[in-house]
């Protein structure tokens, strides 16, 4: 395995830049009537798809939802209070975990191509790193519809089993999160909600 | 609750923050002799704390270790491919859920301050919202480390139940992975692994 000594030091996003990806962004409430491209989404996942994962084995999946009916259907196994935002939104990412995410061993881990037998004999232990690293993946995918220049709303009141029957019929993909994407509409942006500060939630050794 | 309509359009991150944040960032797996500050991390933990998470709830809990002698108690946790790297990196942030992240409900979701009861009762819920959503804001802690001009490297292989005996041992809060912090040292890169296109990981509706 070829190693690489460069770069030395790595430069720090720009201010501009933080407040894209962090300071200013926000989950967006309504979307504006302005389509979305598949070149747009397609370029959403070639940015999420740069993220770690566990040795590197991606469990994650990606249903883009953007015709009428598709969009209906999901909305059905949304909780009421997403269900107006999931229609107002031009796409609708559906995240999941490919339960047989072990199948691509050879592809993204060949270091270790034993890792797929592995898998494959312990079904508990692929659920684990399954959910563990798509979950993980997910949270690359939300930052990565920001550097997109679009706005993303999470949301995690559906039905998971109602959408994985009506889209994942073979049961292979199983849904972790629904994330509208979209330009964001008026009204879009509630207060932000508090964040716990650094004495709450850090501690030091 | 105010609600606010600007900015209508979102601006994408360029070139530069792409290539800092995804497209050339990797996992390192050496580490300068270089210092990282207390600042530095507290800056870490301000542009993370940023990202989403179910109902605010913010369940990721974030302890940093930098002395000698806890890294050498932590490395003594981490898997035998992981420990020099573990010693050789100035910080190591051991990322872990909170099991009682429901008594923040009235200051992170005041909307609501019901949940706290809800969750209360039912630990089950808990643990599955707690261990949800703290792995989608380690996907923002990692990324939020390279905002921050910083090299991450997450280790999934460590004896989490030592590790929560060793530093968390009042049991309230529960390891879900370990990730190095500083500046690249020499042969920090390694060739990337593949990563699996939109053919194989992305479908639509």
């Amino acid at each position: 395995m070829t190693v690489h000594t460069e770069p030395a030091t790595l430069a720090p996003l720009d201010e501009r830049g933080r407040a894209a990806l962090f300071t200013d962004a926000r989950t967006a409430n309504t979307f504006a009537p302005v389509p979305v491209t598949d070149e747009e989404l397609r370029e959403v996942y070639d940015l999420a798809k740069m993220g770690p994962s566990a040795a590197n084995l991606q469990p994650l999946r990606v249903l883009f939802v953007r015709t009428p009916e598709a969009k209906e259907e999901l909305a059905g196994h949304m909780s009421e209070g997403n269900r107006a935002k999931t229609r107002s939104a031009p796409a609708v990412a559906v995240l999941a975990w490919d339960t047989r995410f072990h199948e691509h061993v050879p592809t993204v881990f060949p270091i270790r191509p034993e890792m797929q037998d592995a898998l494959e004999a312990d079904p508990g232990m692929r659920e684990g790193m399954g959910r563990f690293s798509a979950t993980l993946q997910i949270g690359t995918f939300i930052l990565a519809v920001r550097a997109a220049g679009l706005a993303a709303g999470p949301m995690a009141g559906f039905d998971a089993a109602g959408i994985d029957a009506a889209f994942f019929g073979d049961g292979r993909w199983r849904t972790l999160l629904v994330v509208n994407i979209g330009h964001p509409g008026a009204g879009a942006w509630f207060d932000r909600l508090p964040r716990l500060d650094a004495e709450a939630a850090v501690a030091w050794a």
